[in-house]
């Protein structure tokens, strides 16, 4: 199996060990002409007040050969993927997936920290190994 | 020569036309741990008020497969890239150069348009055989 789909698998099994039903895999986003595919669509009922909590889900490797430059296009397609979901389903929140490994190396620099903060970018770190979810950021 | 190479040299002739010159290829920026090397540096003369204008312009060729993911990936670079100008050259403006085909295509597709407008990128567009700059926006 591609690496690539071993982390997209884990990061499904990761939410569905942390109560969240998978709904689209991928979330199709229509925005003018164009169609983005999320790569996972997911829900949780929250009972407590009878609603449902509704996310979106980009997942990275990041296996390039350089995190920055993998944090770069990341972030672009979070951007445009938040975008995009703004005009669709406002109420779903966008998340990008990150490796915890990839999370500890990377955001412990200025740049991709000053960055997630400055655009308000929202982290999922998942464990690949052990396919669970470490934190949600913020 | 490489097309990655055509589409820098062809940007360096067509500031140079401009009236700009070139004092830095690549522009190296420090932040923090970080360092980031954006394609170009360039200064222009004001005779006017006696001051100079400094700008930074980071060229895609979009090359790739898919124009949208390479712009993805473009606005991700842009955005950091900027944020790291900002920490040491505020007063040096960071553009996008998108060679003109590009922007016919990919700019009159309403998800491209309004991010450039909700993430204020300010672009450079250039006709690559020409070697000509064809637009400042804004």
């Amino acid at each position: 199996m591609p690496a690539r789909d071993l982390f997209h698998d884990a990061v499904v099994h990761a939410l569905q060990k942390d109560g969240w039903t998978i709904t689209d895999d991928p979330l199709t986003v229509r925005y003018g002409q164009d169609r983005v595919a999320i790569d996972l669509g997911a829900e949780k009922i929250l009972a407590a007040v009878r609603d449902r909590e509704k996310i979106a889900v980009e997942i990275k490797s990041f296996l390039g050969e350089s995190e920055l430059f993998d944090y770069h296009a990341a972030l672009g397609q979070f951007l445009n993927y938040r975008l995009a979901l703004q005009g669709t389903e406002p109420d779903r929140i966008l998340y990008l997936a990150v490796p915890k490994e990839t999370y500890k190396s990377l955001f412990s620099r200025d740049l991709a920290e000053a960055s997630v903060q400055q655009y308000q970018v929202k982290l999922l770190i998942y464990d690949p190994e052990e396919e669970v979810i470490v934190q949600w950021r913020p």
